[in-house]
Order: C-alpha cells, then sequence, then structure tokens
C-alpha cells in the first residue's frame, strides 16, 4: 500500500489512452483542469495501431475507415495536416452466399429478385422500427422488452425466408457488428444501428460510413493528441483498483497512486470488471460489464504488386457469408507502394480461426480473395493479420455489444456516473458508436460531464 | 517481479478455495502431489457462507439446498458428521402471478386448467427437447444451431398463450436459474437442465432438489476440506496472474510466486479474464468468459418467533412472478432458534434491487412475504439479506449461464485445459451443475484429468 506521501494529485484521472480517453484529456486539459492518462499499453492509441509491410506501405491493423459524417475525426485530420484519401469505390461489388458469388449494384440488384425484395423490405422495416427508438433511453421503447428478447436471428428467420436473403444479412450483421446475429437482441440491433448513424444495408452502397482513410494510418489520431498532452499520458501503467470510498477517487496503478477528484474509465467495457472497485460497482454496472462481450474479428491484409482487381472490373468490396470472411474492401492508397486487400474475419470465425496458427489463417483467406478477384489474389507479396480476440487490453473488436436482454435490465446505467467515475469509450457514444467518431464523441461527452 | 529463489514449487497450483478448488486439492494430495490452493477471500467456501442471528440461529447467506441424489455432498455430510435436516414439505405451496395468488398442489392442478395445461405440456416439451440433448457436447444436437439462437423467452412466448402460465414459467426459470427467460438461450436452458438433473416444474413437488440442508450451515463442507488439507490453502491471496510461457504454469499473487505443474482455476467464470493470462488465452476460451454472466440473486432471510405458516396450513414454499421476489421457501431447522423463512430475488429485479438501501429491501420483501402468509410475516424479529451481485469475488449467483449463441461458438472449450490450465467450478459440472454437488464434481474431475 502507498502511503500518502507517495500519492500524485489531480483533478481528473482517465483510465486509457484511446482516442475517447485522449479527447477527455485534451478537453479537460483544455478547460484548465490539472489531469492524468493513465494507459496499460505501453502505446497510445487502444484499437487504433498502425503497421508497415515490407512494400514500404503503411497499414492500419485496427480502425481504418472515416465516414463523410464523422465530423469530429474530420476535424483532427485537418488539424493535424494528414492525408485523407477517398475510397475506392469504382467497379462491381460483390456477395457470396450460398456457393454463388453475385455482382452486387444498388441495392442488392443482382440478386435473385425474391431474395432481393425480402432484403429491402428487412431494410425497410429496420429503418421504421429504429425510427422509434429513443436515441437516450431506447430501453424505453413500448415494445422493449419483447424487442430485447428477441434475437436479431429469430427476428431474421420470421423476416426473410430464402437463404440468399438470409446469407446476405447475416454478412451485413458480421461486417458492421462483429458478431452473429444469434448473439444479440433485436433491440440492441436497432439500438446498434441508430447510434452507428445508419444501416449501411439500408443505403445505396456497401460503403456508406467508408469514404475515406488516412495515409499514413489512423494512429496518428492518438499520436497527434497524445504529442499535445505530452506527459499528462503515462504509459505501461495498468489501473489495477478504483478505489472511492474517500472523497474523490482513487486510482491504482502498479507504479503508484493517485488521488483524483473525477475519473473517466474510458476502456473497452468487458475490462471494467478486472479493475478492482472498492466499493464494488453497483449490481447493474457490474451486470453490464459481464453482458457486453467483445465483438470478434481478425483484420487479414494481403498486399500485391497492384490493385489487379480494378483492371478486372471489381471494386475490390465484397460481402460474404459462406466462407469465413465476411467482408473484403480495397486498401490500396493513392500514392500507397502496393495494392492492398483487407478481409475481415469476423462473428464465431473469428473466434475459432484466432485459435488456429496465422498458416492457416493465410492460406484460407487468400483462397476466399481468390473465389472473389480471381488466380492472382492467390499469390500476395505479402500477408498480415491481427485476431482482435487474442489481443490484450482490447480482447476483441471493432466494439462492444450487449447480449440479449441486457438493454432492458441493465442500458439505463450505460453513461450514469458512479460516485465520480464517468464512462466513456466508442460503446457509449450516441453518435458514431462503433467508429473512431464515437469514441471522441464519448470523451467530449464526459468533459462536458465533468466541468457541469 | 519475483526472481526464482523467491519462487515456491508444487505439482498442482490450484485457484480459488470454494467446494470445486478445495475438492480437486483433496483428490490430489490424496494422490500424493504436492498442492497449492490460493483463495482471494480471507475464507473458504466461495459462494457457501453462514452467518448467525440475534435469535441464535446459523443461517446460510449461500448456498443451501441439497438434492436427494446430490451424492458426493451426502457423503461430506456423513463424513464430517454433520446433521442433515429434511426440509419441511407439508402444508400447501403457493404461486402469486397476474396478481392473483393459487395454492399450488401437484404439477400445478390449482391454476385455472388452461393454464395448466400450457404448463404442463410446456414441461412435458422440455423433456422430451433435453432427452435430445447429449451431455457433454450439447452444440452438436442437429438443431444446435436454431435453438441456441432462440431465447428462452422467444420459445416461452410461442409455447404458451395464457399469461398465468407464462408468468408461471418466469419465476420457475429465475428461480431455478437466477436469468431472465430473455437472457439464455433454448439449447443452453436445455442443457442446463440436464445438468442441473432435471427441471422442478416437470417434477411432482416444487423443491425436487430441495430435500435437505445443514444444521449450522453448508459452510461447515468447505470447513472441514479446508481444515483436512491445513497450510495447503492461502487465503487473503487473489492470484493476478497466470503464466504458461515456460515448461509449466506460474501463478502470481501480491505476495508470491507459484511454479506448478499444472494449474486449476476454480472461480466463476466471469472472473476467469480479470487474471492477466500470458500468453493470452485463447480466443474462443476468452469469448466464453465474456459471454458467461453470473445470474443475479438477492437472498433474503426473515426469523419470526415460530413458523406460524405451517399452523395456517401454508408450506412457506412460493413461487411469484407479480413481485420482486421469485421463489420463497420455509428455512426454519428442526432445532432451530425460531422460524425462518427465505425469500429470493432473482433475475433483472435482482439487479435493479441490489441498487437499492437495505431498507428498501426489507420493506418491500415483507410486505410480499404478507402477502403469500399473513400479516405476521411483516414483523419479523429480524431480517438480513445477502444481495451476491455486488459481492466482490463472486459478483453473482447461483451460478454464470452462456448467453444466446455463446453454446455453439464457444461452448466446445468450457473443459478443455489450456496448455496445463485446467477448468472447475459448478458451471462446469456435467452433473449437479448450479448446486454444490456440482462444484464437487467438476473439483473430482479436473483431478483425474490432471492425474491422467
Amino acid at each position: 500500500m502507498n502511503e500518502i506521501w507517495d500519492t500524485e494529485q489531480y483533478d481528473v484521472g482517465i483510465v486509457g489512452a484511446g482516442l475517447a480517453g485522449l479527447t477527455a484529456a485534451r478537453e479537460l486539459t483544455g478547460a484548465g483542469l490539472d489531469v492524468v492518462v493513465l494507459e496499460a499499453r505501453d502505446r497510445v492509441g487502444g484499437r487504433t495501431i498502425g503497421g508497415s509491410l515490407s512494400t514500404g506501405d503503411t497499414i492500419d491493423r485496427g480502425a481504418e475507415w472515416i465516414g463523410a459524417e464523422h465530423d469530429r475525426v474530420l476535424e483532427l485530420v485537418e488539424e493535424f495536416d494528414l492525408e485523407l484519401c477517398e475510397q475506392y469505390g469504382s467497379g462491381l461489388d460483390r456477395v457470396a452466399v450460398t456457393g454463388d458469388v453475385f455482382d452486387h449494384g444498388d441495392r442488392f440488384q443482382a440478386l435473385p429478385s425474391e431474395s432481393a425484395t425480402e432484403l429491402r423490405e428487412a431494410a425497410d422495416r429496420i429503418e421504421s422500427l429504429r425510427d422509434g427508438v429513443p436515441r437516450e433511453t431506447p430501453h424505453e421503447v413500448p415494445d422493449a422488452d419483447a424487442w430485447d428478447a428477441t434475437t436479431l436471428e429469430s427476428w431474421k428467420r420470421e423476416t426473410m425466408e430464402t437463404e440468399v436473403a438470409r446469407q446476405t444479412f447475416d454478412a451485413f450483421v458480421r461486417a458492421e457488428f462483429t458478431v452473429e446475429p444469434s448473439e444479440i437482441s433485436l433491440l440492441y440491433f436497432l439500438t446498434a444501428v441508430n447510434a452507428a448513424g445508419g444501416l449501411e444495408m439500408a443505403s445505396d452502397s456497401v460503403s456508406a460510413t467508408q469514404e475515406y482513410r488516412l495515409a499514413g494510418s489512423t494512429h496518428q489520431l492518438s499520436r497527434g493528441l497524445a504529442a499535445e498532452l505530452g506527459d499528462v499520458v503515462r504509459l505501461g501503467e495498468p489501473v489495477r483498483r478504483i478505489d472511492r470510498r474517500g472523497d474523490g477517487v482513487t486510482l491504482e496503478t502498479d507504479d503508484g497512486t493517485y488521488a483524483v477528484s473525477n475519473a473517466v474509465v474510458a476502456i473497452p467495457q468487458p475490462l471494467v470488471g478486472n479493475i478492482d472497485h472498492e466499493p464494488p460497482l453497483p449490481a447493474r454496472r457490474r451486470g453490464l460489464g459481464q453482458r457486453m462481450p467483445m465483438g470478434s474479428v481478425v483484420k487479414c491484409i494481403a498486399a500485391y504488386e497492384e490493385p489487379f482487381w480494378r483492371s478486372d472490373g471489381y471494386s475490390g468490396s465484397v460481402l460474404a457469408a459462406d466462407g469465413v470472411v465476411s467482408e473484403v474492401a480495397d486498401g490500396t492508397l493513392p500514392n500507397g507502394d502496393s495494392g492492398l486487400l483487407v478481409a475481415f474475419i469476423a462473428g464465431a470465425d473469428a473466434l475459432e480461426w484466432s485459435d488456429r496458427p496465422v498458416s492457416e489463417r493465410r492460406e484460407r483467406v487468400l483462397a476466399e480473395l481468390e473465389r472473389y478477384v480471381g488466380p492472382k489474389a492467390a499469390d500476395p507479396l505479402e500477408y498480415v493479420d491481427e485476431p482482435w480476440s487474442t489481443t490484450r487490453w482490447s480482447t476483441g473488436g471493432y466494439n462492444a455489444v450487449m447480449t440479449p436482454g441486457t438493454l432492458t435490465s441493465c442500458g439505463a446505467v450505460l453513461r450514469e456516473p458512479v460516485d465520480g467515475v464517468y464512462w466513456a469509450g466508442s460503446e457509449t457514444a450516441l453518435e458514431g458508436r462503433g467508429f473512431m467518431e464515437g469514441a471522441i464523441r464519448s470523451g467530449e461527452r464526459v468533459a462536458v460531464e465533468i466541468r457541469e
């Protein structure tokens, strides 16, 4: 136990130096408060992290795409003078379901017409249902109990009958939320679609939130914020204990004790319970941590001499449900050194394939890419992947979700402060949830809450 | 970091001194192995814990009832020469649903006949479905995907139409599994019923697994085992880190480092992820920990001068769905000093009511008891309760459950050793799951696995 003379004093202690924690720190230091950010890893950025290939390309091993309406991210891009690149969008998208590969145009027009109609009607139905779900208090919608007790899978089976439509829907859910439709409720799904800002499936393009990327990795956003904050950010200091028994809050790491007036917890929800909380967190808060698993995803990147699929008429965008890859996108940068395909294994397949050797994943992913864009895909210059489920301090990606029955029993406390402890992170966001935008907005929100 | 000369060497290191961990320790020391048990709390027994009332009665704040087929528990009772008491079973059981209180005989005969028929048919249907679910590999049943994607709530709504039947079913599920029917899948429910040894709702009595209790608390079982083990058990040493990178396994606590050939993790599943695992656990193992929330329960005990309900013709057994209490039982011991009613708040109500002051819970619980057994219930000699969801090192009760979609994606690894680390605890049991019996059997199982 540290004695009082070892204790450092701050106005605010922030747990986690991802985009949420760093944004909160920036806002609060900007308001004149004395802040410390305690980060478990030896780097900032959480689920944003760059990497480099032998080809010379800089890649994103984590969060990559930026939507046109992601104002906060775009402001940072401008502020830090980063190079924004438009996502390649020419050529045919493809949809691989039930053993067939369809060329995909606007709103499923290439699919068999009965399935396309089912998907359009399902998308319309989702749009109409989500309109009635209040953004801040989704658990108060009149049908909340019934919708939260119905898995999205049950709803899908009721709503769509053709296997093509069902599998296409699965692919959308896995690609956007990295979970199986069996793992979340209809109510949580509608809430998450609202918080994400819409459903890709309901839009005219497969890439509504994938308009832009950054040359040089999105990790530059966190690094830019951290550079500005300087020694406010302490790396390699996982917070082990949060003690709320005194006047303020005490944060303990292996290296020190920090007495703060308020704390911000800006880490993935499933990790909140890994910290010793004294006194124990309220039951619903604790229950929430046990009922919000991380989504599961392996991000796979294959580098080729050039983006050969473009000249073959393909966009590189694929949505798939009959293999292990759920989604593929063209990851080539305009001034990049090679052509990149980015493939995602998501949901239950990601859990299973994270446990296999990378050589097996490589073989399987390349075989599937070959199916989608031709034989040249089988022989990349380089293949790398990032299995987020076994990544310490994240334990999954993109985001935590709520299991059925959770939103109605515990959802009301998601953003509710507990004795001076505030909650940030992308999954707490009302806008941009599941994206970097949501993380930034959640950091802004807690900063406002604390200043008020 | 401890240097090598601070490291103690053992054949087996066991994390957790509940009935599972203590049983494993007994079996393994009995086989001549050198064992250490590391317990976070300053006591053994996990979710068994005694207490005493001002009336002089010894009570169980945790696990209490013993089934007639709980062989392992009954063997320990005999070995330790403890006093086994038969559960009081005379008089009328009651069922409180939809605002009415029914007197309850065999298999719902007192309920409105349409509802009673629905419940009997539902119970028969469950019995027939669970017969086809393999005990060790439930995820391999032909309908596994569909059943794991259907919440028990959805199944209930399809199967039963009357509100009386539905609410009675809710009460059974909450009372037996301490979760809402919306929180688990049909497949997990069938699996859990198989592992528990049957469904109370399908038996002729409301108390099929509640035949016996112990005079002087079930905590005597753990204390007996611990006394025999002596200094094998270390209290107040939460394991912070499990390192599997060397030849064996290294367990680290705040006080020491233990190098062992094999480790047993015998703690609730949601707490497994609170330990730093190096390297990270396999994705499905980690995923399981994030997808197995603890059930939620507040155990409430009210003491009266005598068990007055008996002379009024009531058994004290109540199943209820229209209040916050789900189940009531007569907790009076034959040679006890007072009459005891034991009431359980379970499922979502338990999460909500755990966050309220005990005075509010007392008022509400007593008002509900009054409704069931008359005005004398309103004025006990003493009232105590134990909100398990906010209890550190348990974080809920009776048991962890799997959320929808989890059994099919991650269930296969529940008992699968990882690099010399074995998994015990009641929720891993194939028999007696959710009871002390299951904890003991899981401890026996890992001992056999390690010796083989």
